[in-house]
């Protein structure tokens, strides 16, 4: 089946949004990261900030009831905790956005999500340690904690968040329809293997 | 660095062996598989048949030391196991094989034991049980056991002989390149696409 859809899962700094975003311009569909957290903050009523630093860590942080209470958003009372509301919300937003036509879809466990639609090429994004970890200070700069240890525990905090929220290993080939070494194929060319794929595909 | 050497490691029935077929082909390169197992088997001494046979299965079966005697094969006396010492022949016949120059190596952990060589691209390809299941009825035929037990037990084997020899985990990304998934992509475009990471690499 044509492929028209695009998740990406990615490790943290081995460029995997940007490949996203490379594919998206390339195929001249729409490209959904942040774009898809103000979606889901629209909808929940939540301030983005607040969205994008939870949506992709470990769930167990929990907010106090109370909190919710002002957001109007019915069923956040029933004993859900701030990180189950969130899966919720943006299983469905994912899911609406995937009804909307072809896209790119970064992140947020969108290749769980999307899993039973034929229409929907999953991809995996990784380097080694050595290449992400130059790559993050490059982009990001310095920070008290090395670059590895941020790396291991950004990486960390998806693993945990995708086994609870998916039953699945984060990473495990069998997820993905294709898994691409940035470190080594390189970023750009990677976003083309995936055009190729797309554009070959019927 | 110029990519032009790859190693595919596959799972059982995903068609990775025809995928590096095709790529030797494309390129115009020498493809090692039973080859691969002849050359063991002439420096060993061992008959070809026995070669295939334990060459990437889980280690531990032991043949009686007697059984080495008449080969006439040094170091064979000294505790090494049967599996250890098929291990070492194809490690000494795979790095003479990559300084012959470019070729496609399939299977014998030629990954792991080509890792330090900047010169090689090293492919996994993998495929979802059903695609795999009806691919091996279809090229083998039925047998008294079921498809997927055969699928199983081929995997298992491979991944206990891999993670032994190597203390690596048999299918996980960061091993690799680049994975695909045959049953999505095809096995005629999972060839393409690594011709063309290799003719781009500079």
């Amino acid at each position: 089946m044509k492929k028209t859809i695009i998740t990406i899962s990615r490790q943290f700094g081995s460029g995997g949004r940007t490949v996203g975003h490379l594919i998206a311009e390339k195929l001249g569909i729409p490209f959904y990261d942040k774009e898809l957290v103000e979606q889901i903050a629209l909808e929940s009523g939540f301030a983005p900030k607040f969205v994008e630093e939870n949506g992709e860590h470990s769930p167990g942080r929990s907010i106090l009831s109370y909190a919710f209470a002002s957001t109007g958003v019915p069923g956040v009372m029933n004993g859900l905790s701030t990180a189950d509301f969130l899966w919720s919300i943006q299983c469905s937003a994912i899911l609406q956005l995937a009804d909307k036509g072809p896209c790119v879809i970064v992140g947020r466990n969108a290749d769980y999500i999307l899993k039973d639609r034929e229409d929907v090429l999953h991809i995996f994004v990784y380097a080694d340690t050595e290449f992400r970890a130059d790559r993050i200070v490059r982009l990001y700069g310095e920070s008290e904690k090395s670059p590895v240890a941020r790396l291991q525990e950004k990486d960390k905090r998806r693993s945990v968040n995708y086994q609870h929220y998916t039953g699945r290993t984060w990473g495990a080939p069998k997820n993905y329809d294709i898994c691409i070494n940035t470190g080594v194929i390189g970023i750009e060319e990677a976003a083309d293997i995936v055009v190729d794929i797309v554009n070959r595909s019927k």
